[in-house]
């Protein structure tokens, strides 16, 4: 125990009092007393394995809500359970702390996790605990389940296939500008929170994502930007795609900033962040997956088309393709 | 491809040309070119799982070399393995890199990983390549397949059970002194050299950590320093231990700096980065495990047995009992 309660205390109680009640559900992570945990076999199925580091300063703002920087970080990595149709089984975590990181720090980053562990059914299995000479940065691998060879990828998309995404788009990247900005004038007081919401806790897609496994051909969720994203299911797919601009479907407050010529569509579709679930299937499976959506309480919007040949166009009302500016958001 | 052959591409430039040829010796990494990998399941078998991170300025000096700082990466998690175990099997790298990372610097990374992959028999299967607005942050998560229920625990020490150690101990704390203030007076350039290489790249002991998994009671491979982490066998094992402090296997070149006074027996015992496995087994096991090492050509060294009770006592040869100035080193 630390002599000042709100100075962190050293590793062994930091790992005792902050991060061993969040592996209290999994017997395989043995309460984070070992130097690792155990995943048992489950025969007829594969272990989905994925990982994204966030560090302060690049993935979010060092004074950013601790609560909501880990829940982002869980959540980030549920996304791409979700998109891989894996049902969410446990995650490992690493964290940098700079050396004035304190106890309430901690424990409201400890109470994000265990409130989004609970929501979405994942334990904390394992990690490691050091100190940064420089910003927080975070690394999570998440782990899920899956039918053995049933895992969604980026690669099945069919010449004939309907694209669907799902919930709205572009409304993370509006919120950022207001995270980094302030409130977007000409929109109310509750859009911007919305918006702003949208960029701090994104909405993974499990339930829809696991019911998804047996009815999609391909599916991925949008981070980079829905176009961006797009290229990566048409690429490794070796397909090409036709967007209906006006189909893509958008959050009133993202209307609004488009009414008001605050961002224009080519923003939205490029903006990172999203967290939908870009998939497409068969126009056999459109009844199917209506009753998946309405299943899963999530909004899912057909937005196009896979064609054979290459490359994504957007086409408007009159089926005219578009040009736009940009065709994707980068991190890096 | 970037412009200038000498400045980092983008993360998806970055991805094709360092990382995914390490990930090229296992289909479940899908060459990178999807949100997540998979570990298919191995009926009767648990996957270990175990995580690292590292920091530059805290767990290697920043103008390390790129491939040594790489390959200790992966061996500080292939001796967790060892230590519980488990056969290698995959890895999920996660970087954040510097904003000045050249590519001479990513390649020899990578060429440092591909080495090890192929001494070890493990592979890259993902992970996230992100920006740092400060130093150098890398976080390994490793896996391995042992027999169900049959990971090596630090809590099944018995009271009766000799207590080995493989190698030696407290080289790498003296070969940190080394990188840090220069050679040690008295020491030949050789002695000098090993002492520098046993901290810049440990050696996991694998082979034998594989063979112990049924020989052995309880098992840990030591980076915390031997006393620290004996402290966490009889802890979890909740039973004592007694250490003869001569029979703790040393390098030449750490006797020779024990004669010169340059260090003693307690700052060695205190030091950590060992990566040797530190295990117990019952006396009747003391045959078997001298021909487990001998097939695994590495040393081991019977220290001092598991009593009933708490506490780790250190022991001369008169069997008195020493007072030793620290208990262990602490990273963090």
């Amino acid at each position: 125990m630390s002599k000042n309660a709100d100075t962190p205390p050293d590793e062994f109680a930091l790992i005792a009092q902050i991060f061993a009640p969040l592996a209290a559900g999994d017997p395989g992570s043995f309460g984070l007393t070992d130097d690792a945990a155990i995943i048992s076999s489950r025969p007829g199925q594969d272990l989905v394995v994925t990982a994204d580091m966030m560090t302060a300063g690049v993935h979010f703002f060092a004074d950013d809500a601790p609560d909501l920087i880990a829940r982002k970080l869980l959540r980030v990595n549920l996304s791409d359970l979700a998109a891989k149709g894996a049902k969410p089984h446990g995650y490992i975590l690493t964290v940098a702390l700079p050396v004035d990181t304190g106890m309430p720090w901690l424990r409201a980053f400890a109470e994000g996790l265990a409130r989004d562990q609970a929501e979405f059914g994942i334990n904390l299995l394992g990690g490691d605990t050091t100190a940064a000479q420089g910003p927080l940065c975070l690394s999570l691998t998440a782990t899920g389940w899956v039918g053995q060879g049933g895992m969604l990828r980026r690669s099945g998309a069919q010449a004939g296939d309907d694209i669907y995404v799902s919930g709205t788009i572009g409304d993370a990247g509006l919120g950022l500008r207001v995270r980094r900005d302030g409130p977007l004038a000409g929109l109310s007081a509750q859009q911007n929170e919305f918006l702003l919401g949208r960029y701090l806790l994104p909405q993974p897609r499990n339930q829809l994502g696991v019911a998804l496994a047996g009815a999609a051909h391909a599916c991925l969720d949008v981070s980079d930007g829905l176009a961006a994203d797009l290229g990566h299911i048409t690429g490794t797919s070796r397909v090409g795609a036709e967007i209906q601009l006006l189909d893509i479907p958008l959050s009133r407050a993202a209307k609004t900033a488009l009414d008001l010529k605050l961002a224009d569509i080519t923003e939205l579709i490029g903006a990172g962040d999203d967290y939908e679930l870009l998939f497409t299937a068969p126009p056999a499976q459109a009844q199917a997956l209506r009753r998946i959506a309405a299943a899963a309480n999530v909004a899912i919007c057909r937005i196009g088309r896979i064609i054979a040949g290459a490359g994504v166009v957007f086409v408007d009302q009159a089926n005219a393709p578009v040009t736009l500016k940009k065709s994707g958001y980068r991190h890096f």
